[in-house]
C-alpha cells in the first residue's frame, strides 16, 4: 500500500493495517453469514462471537478478575465525565480529582455542573500541565480518586498511578489504554474512548468493578446506569457493532501479532525513546514535557523558532507523516505514537526531522 | 455477489449493496487521504466534507427549512428517550405521549424516571399494539407531543401524523426516517437510530428545531445538552466517523440512485403492497397489524399454524431469505423491509412463502 502515509493522529488514529486489510476482506460477506458486519444482528451468534471474542481478549490482555464487568458504551469519554459522578458519587460523600489538563479539567468541570461535592487534591495548571504532579495526599474517605492517565495534548502520562491507600482508582484511559500491562486492583472504573489505542471513535471502553456496580442509584436515566448495559452484556440496546468488531480485531492483533502488552510495551518504549532521544539531541527541537513526566503516546515538541511550525507540518504531509500539528489549544507540534505505529513510522519521522533541521536551521 | 442473501433483518439491517461496495473500494485510502475512513481527524478537511455532505442531503431530502439543525449523537433512541424531556421540558410544564408499542413505552419510563410531568393521551395497548389509535385529544399547553412514527415490533406505522394544534411534534422515527416525504414544520424534535433506513448502528440522528434549543436547560450534563453539538456542528467531542459516513453514503444513494424521497416512497409501497397482498390472499399466512395501521417498514405475520414458525424461518435463511423471526417479546413472524431493500428481496420471499404454504399447507 504505497498510497497509506504514516499517520500520527492524535484521534482518531492510525490502525493496524493488518485490521484494515481483514475489515476490507469481509466486508460484503461477514464469516458466510451472506451480510456485511454492518448489516448483521447485534443478537445474532455472529455479532455476539465478536463481542465475547472481545471481552475475552481484554481479560487476558488485562489478567482481569472475574469482579470486573467489560461495557461497550456510546457517547466516548466525554459522557463517561458525567457517569462516573451521577453513577458513583452518593449524596454525602465527596470524590477527589487531579487535574493534569484539559481533559481532566473537564471531568471536573462536569461533576461540578452535577453540584456533586469533589475536590481537586493536585494540579499542574501552574506550568500549563508541563508535568505530573508528585506530591498530594487522597482523602481517606473519598468515593474514588479520578485521574487522566495520559494526557493527549499536553503530552504527559502517569509513569506509576497514584497510591491511594484502598481508595478506588477512576481513571480516563482514552489515550493509553493497553500500551503496556497495568495492576488493575486498585481500580474501581476504567474508560476509554476508542478512538486512539483501542480502534475506531464511536465506542467507549468501560471497564468496572462489581462493588461499583452497587453503588448505581436507580433514579437516573436508563442508559445512564453502568447496571444497565453491565446486566445485558452491553445489549441493552443495539451497540455501536462496527466499532466493537475493529476494537475486538485490534485486540486479536495485540495478543496474536504483537505477543501481548509485555510486547505492546517494549515496542512503544523503544519507538518513544527513539524519539525523545532524537529531540534531546538536537536544538532546533525541544520537547514541551518535563522529562520525567513524558507521555509513550504523545510526544509535544516545538521548534526553536516557533515561526517555521507551519511549514514543517506541511513538507511532513508532503513527505508521507500526516497528523503533526499540535492541538490548537496548545499550538506547536506533537507525533502520536499510539500501539498500531510501528518503528519504521518514527524512523521515518526521524529521518524527516534531521532532513528539515539540516535545511532550515 | 451470489454470497449475499435478501436481508430481512429489522436492525442492524440491509445497507444498498453500493454502499458497501463504495466503503469497501475506498476502505484502506479514503479520497487520497493515504488514511481510512477509520483514521482521518474529525476535524480534517475530509471528514468534515463527509459531515457537510450529509446535512446538505438530508437539508435537500426533507427540505428542511433553516430554522432546523441536523445533529449526529451517540447512545441510540435509547438515550433520547432520557434527553427529549431533560431538555424540552421545563419544571412546571407538562408533556403528552402516545402510546403505541414498546419503544413508545421506553420513551414514557424515562420521563417518569426522571420525575418529569407526562399524560399519556392515547394507547393501543388494549389490542397488543395492533393499531394506531385515531381519537385523542393534545393538551394545547404542552410541551410537546411525542410518539413513535413506525412501530418495529408490532408492525404499525402512522400514516398521518397527528395533528397537534401547534404543540410541537416529537418523534420517534428510527424504524422509518427517509421512507417517504412528509412536512417537518409542525415538528419540534425528530430523532432516529441509524441502523434502520439510514446506516449502520452507532450514530443517531436528531433535527431538531431552533425554538426547542431555546428551552435547553444549562444545569445539565454538557454532553446531554442539544445545545452542545447543535453549537458545534456534532464536533464538540469526537463523533462516531465511520458510522456517520456510511450514513452520508446511504443519503448519496437516496438522492442520486433512488431519486428523493418521493420515489423512495413509490418503491416502499410497491413492496409493501406487494407482500401484504400475498399475505391477505393467502390462508395459510396471516397479517397481526389492523389494515389501516400497517407498516410499509415492518411486516409482522403468523403462520396459521403458528408451530411451523421455527421451520418456517429456518428454511427460508437456507433460501437465501435472512432475518424473518419476529421479535423476541411478541414471538411470529416479522420481514423487515426497509429502504435498502428492492422489489427483488419481496419477490424472492413472495415466491418462498409461496412454496413453503404449499409445502406445508
Amino acid at each position: 500500500m504505497s498510497a497509506r502515509i504514516h499517520n500520527f493522529n492524535p484521534g482518531p488514529a492510525a490502525l493496524p493495517l493488518a485490521v484494515l486489510e481483514e475489515a476490507r476482506e469481509e466486508f460484503l460477506d461477514f464469516k458466510g453469514s451472506g451480510m456485511s458486519i454492518t448489516e448483521v444482528s447485534h443478537r445474532s451468534a455472529w455479532f455476539e462471537d465478536v463481542l465475547n471474542d472481545a471481552i475475552a481478549r481484554l481479560t487476558r490482555l488485562l489478567k482481569l478478575p472475574d469482579t470486573f464487568k467489560i461495557l461497550f458504551l456510546q457517547g466516548g469519554a466525554s459522557l463517561q465525565f458525567s457517569m462516573v459522578p451521577m453513577n458513583l458519587l452518593p449524596d454525602g460523600s465527596s470524590s477527589d480529582y487531579i487535574n493534569t489538563g484539559s481533559w481532566a479539567k473537564k471531568a471536573i468541570k462536569e461533576a461540578e455542573i452535577l453540584k456533586k461535592t469533589h475536590k481537586v487534591i493536585a494540579s499542574s495548571e501552574d506550568r500549563n500541565y508541563c508535568y505530573i504532579p508528585k506530591d498530594f495526599s487522597v482523602h481517606s474517605d473519598a468515593a474514588y480518586l479520578h485521574f487522566t492517565s495520559n494526557n493527549t495534548i499536553e503530552g504527559t502520562q502517569w509513569d506509576r498511578f497514584p497510591v491511594s491507600g484502598g481508595v478506588p482508582l477512576v481513571s480516563d484511559m482514552s489515550s493509553d489504554m493497553l500500551c503496556r500491562p497495568f495492576d488493575v486492583s486498585p481500580f474501581g472504573l476504567i474508560y476509554a474512548g476508542a478512538q486512539k489505542n483501542l480502534g475506531p471513535a464511536g465506542v467507549t471502553l468501560v471497564i468496572i468493578r462489581d462493588d461499583m456496580l452497587e453503588r448505581v442509584p436507580k433514579n437516573i436515566p436508563t442508559m445512564l446506569r453502568y447496571t444497565t448495559q453491565s446486566e445485558k452484556n452491553s445489549l441493552y440496546n443495539t451497540p455501536p457493532c462496527v466499532a466493537i468488531y475493529l476494537v475486538q480485531l485490534v485486540l486479536k492483533w495485540i495478543e496474536e501479532t504483537i505477543g501481548g502488552l509485555e510486547a505492546m510495551e517494549r515496542r512503544n518504549r523503544e519507538k518513544a525513546e527513539m524519539l525523545y532521544g532524537f529531540i534531546d539531541g538536537n536544538a532546533f527541537y525541544r520537547g514541551t514535557a518535563d522529562p520525567n513526566s513524558r507521555s509513550l503516546m504523545n510526544v509535544t515538541f516545538r521548534l526553536a523558532d516557533e515561526n517555521l511550525e507551519k511549514t514543517f507540518v506541511a513538507e511532513a504531509l508532503k513527505n508521507g507523516l500526516g497528523g503533526l500539528k499540535g492541538h490548537r489549544s496548545v499550538g506547536g507540534c506533537r507525533a502520536s505514537i499510539y500501539n498500531a505505529l510501528g518503528l519504521d513510522a518514527i524512523e521515518s519521522l526521524v529521518g524527516f526531522m534531521k532532513t528539515f533541521a539540516a535545511k532550515n536551521g
